[in-house]
């Protein structure tokens, strides 16, 4: 029964292809597993990055995430070679600040783990630690990350809540437990 | 792992205190579980009541769902006893329909399968059928469902979307999963 | 003052455009209007259709609305000209069903006028009035309407907000404005 | 056409209520202007006082987001005279970190403006910058801010949005508008 709740939500064939396209736009699973660490260091003083980069293999799992990933990415990449249509070719390519369709799906990759990721999923898109800053650096026009950005973001951000989920238990009144 | 990753999401003490509630308020599981095998026959011919039921358990498992259930069901019960302060009490006691707070919880269950079952939930509150049809006739001006119509509608979803995910496999392009 | 307000979240020029890519897909303001009416009659006996179709105008000049539509259709016209990337190409070309993404872009749109459209846009979504049921006609197998289905769900369901809080004032506990 | 499309979000009689709750709360519309000139100011560099404490009135004066504050300040008040019912009372109370129902109310005002809003209020959720930190600042045991905390955090993220949208225009390409 846990073995096909587990399945039910997950598409373990498609991790191999969602890893991979990560890391052809420049991310790894360590690069991601890394900013959870940055975000949940102060509230579980002894986690340790294997934990975090386990939850981010877990969020990469999930076929809600996937389907998110695929479809940033692949605008991502669309606007990078000019093959969209204008105005929506300009809008993405500069990243435009008021085309928010790119902080949405981030939103329905943080909501897999319930809303309490969203807190996170804002600060470091805002901060930008570790991989984000670099993604973030626009002096190279000729690469795309409008989507990738804020993707990285949130799942870093859904393994933090995961993590979060883990050591919660009925002692729910306990300090580790109280709202970040 | 299995068994912890069931155990992160799931607040197995609570879902017998939510069971309780809703009885309380007129609904059982099984009320739930009509709505979900209503939405579900036509995708799925030999869909068992049972199946259904199974899945309403699932998602009554799930410690977001819970929390909204309780928060949704609590301002019902307050306002009902009339210990709200205006203008709350006026507009939860009288269903005012640009009062969106209750749809707000009802997405924030749905969301737990990913956002495939927001039509579903639209669809049963716009129609009420079985239980909801019940708790939507407004006769009796001393009972407030503002919330809890919607909360149903919300578990029925999300065990539909449940059982979409559970029939879900690689062969993504058979009949079945074409878009419902 | 008003005038900049309405500026604020609205893009007059960009909404010349999206009318003519809209009808380029074989979708009408007057066809989405029909579907407006369709879920506000009922509440509102003597609706007209020119409201409605003035409604759908207004949802249509909104920056947020606008981008999830230029989105949604270049998905739609990159997929039925086989220029997506596997395993997206397939997901979107054959409508499969847990693939929320649409979902997703459609209640950004029903969110531009607050939470209470998102059970009208559930509602057309599964029932299909109108150009709906067209669209969703997947005979022909080299038009796909994957994105454009919910697109336009989400702007009627949306102009059926509008119209619901054109009517609302401070006498909230009318019978009108009971919830819908 | 323009006052009537100010009038159909807005609620200006339910406005003098928020105001007056927020203050009997200890917030007042210049405390969260506060956070939002936070926010802003590394955008627009010549940003006034003024505008952001503007900017927060409409953001106070739109019906979605009074309903998300009255409901929330509310369930604050309630938990403070224990006047809740089990477990929901300790919940709220202690402001468990399981709890998602405060961001997911804090979301809604937040998308009043569309998503772009959501990072802001991620980060100041964060951050908790001004009267946020006074808010949160738990060893009085004795008051309840687990709603207000984040409500006004959303306000400040829907102000900031509502400026951005207001010095966006056609020219979408300008260093302004470039992703925040």
């Amino acid at each position: 029964m846990d073995h096909e709740t587990r399945n039910r939500m997950n598409d373990e064939k498609k991790y191999v292809v969602i890893v991979d396209r990560l890391e052809r736009r420049g991310v790894t699973e360590l690069d991601i597993a890394d900013i959870t660490y940055h975000l949940q260091i102060k509230y579980i003083p002894d986690l340790e990055m294997d934990v975090c980069l386990d939850h981010v293999k877990r969020v990469l799992k999930k076929r809600e995430v996937q389907n998110a990933i695929l479809t940033g990415l692949e605008l991502d990449i669309l606007a990078e070679k000019g093959m969209l249509s204008e105005p929506l070719q300009t809008i993405i390519a500069s990243d435009y600040g008021l085309y928010g369709i790119d902080e949405i799906l981030a939103l329905s990759i943080v909501n897999v783990y319930g809303s309490i990721g969203s807190t996170n999923f804002g600060y470091v898109d805002k901060v930008k630690p570790g991989i984000m800053g670099e993604l973030d650096d626009k002096t190279n026009g000729t690469v795309v990350n409008t989507f990738l950005d804020d993707i990285v973001g949130a799942i870093a951000a859904a393994a933090a809540s995961s993590i979060a989920h883990k050591y919660a238990d009925a002692d729910f009144d306990t300090e580790l437990y109280k709202k970040q």
